[in-house]
């Protein structure tokens, strides 16, 4: 039984929804999850979110949050165990601007070339090794980019640690290479930890949902 | 002199840059001002913002961050007084939700169709309009989209407040209209409220430079 009220829609592969998931189980706040249908969505996700009519959605106490990381920071703000947040206004920003720049500028190539054939894959490669650059540099002398333990930019750079090798996988090529020795052992560490392997969905799903994406697209461009 | 090392570098008609002096001045802190030429940045802009290499960028005792949007939490978490961010955890979540609407989804219409031409000006105008309707059900209630006084939202929409009139001069079309009546009045409140007329660039200046912007593009496509 969920505490508190709380309620999440997602989709069981957004990226987006599972760090939702991912800071509720950090908070230790039980929550009852609503999986969407995508092509079908509810009642509910519409009336809640009438603005984008996207995953996730958190409910809390009968009033909804909408996108992933203002959600982020209001789970951060309501129950203040376990801080996702830096509470230096400097760090604080920091945060914010990595997690926009992973959003905004690392996913883009990426989500182009395999989910709406903007982009070719070699392209998104190449961008993708440029970010992939800048953010080996943010992990200098750090275990996780928030320093010793995980913080919000961690949970937003889920999308690195486990979407990126689905990618790989799906196209046969690799970017998180010896090149990035940081964000290498970075990966590794957070997709063990306990409870971010818990929030993580099914790997052989999730291989075999992004390879049939990309083929689908190959096969109807 | 400006206190504390506050330094903005800035673009005399960014929507962007002109968020953070008004919210600087809203707090009272006196800062130095930096015009940038966007052909020809200072060496300074491209060491502090190196991913990026935009302004706004605010420098406060030698550390210096990014992203408006950013920079008005900052500036709101390190200077007290004349609080910008409600405090309520949910309101807090709705702010950041409207004002990242305003800057992911109302702006870039007009941006496309004014300054890039990737998107007819009939086309930019209705759906700037479906996104004006859905802002005005936000000011239901209430004098600024802060409620009693100004705050993030409020800030964030000097895009709407300025500039769409701007753009309706340079294209000779309107949408701020009638059908707007709470956007109409805070639109006008807010523009002569003292602190943000202070803010705001020259008026003829500014309506010289959008209808030159505008009239460079029409003549090069």
């Amino acid at each position: 039984m969920a505490e508190e009220g709380v309620k999440v829609h997602g989709f069981w592969i957004s990226p987006y929804s599972t760090r939702v998931e991912i800071a509720l189980k950090m908070k230790g706040v039980k929550y009852e999850y609503v999986e969407e249908d995508l092509q079908n969505k509810s009642s509910e996700l519409l009336q809640y979110n009438h603005v984008h009519k996207k995953v996730p959605v958190l409910i809390h106490n009968g009033k909804a949050i909408a996108e992933s990381k203002i959600i982020l920071e209001y789970i951060d703000e309501t129950w203040k165990n376990n801080p996702i947040m830096p509470q230096d206004p400097h760090e604080k920003a920091m945060a914010r601007f990595w997690a926009k720049f992973i959003d905004d500028e690392f996913l883009q190539p990426l989500r182009k070339a395999l989910f709406f054939g903007e982009m070719e894959v070699e392209k998104a490669i190449e961008e993708t090794k440029v970010n992939l650059k800048i953010l080996e540099k943010v992990l200098e002398g750090k275990n996780f980019f928030g320093g010793e333990r995980i913080g919000l930019v961690d949970i937003v750079a889920t999308s690195i640690a486990y979407w990126v090798p689905l990618f790989e996988k799906a196209v046969e090529k690799k970017m998180l290479t010896e090149e990035f020795p940081k964000l290498c052992n970075w990966k590794n560490k957070y997709v063990n930890h306990n409870i971010i392997k818990e929030a993580l969905p099914p790997k052989d799903k999730s291989i075999a949902y992004f390879r049939a994406r990309f083929a689908k697209f190959r096969t109807s461009s």
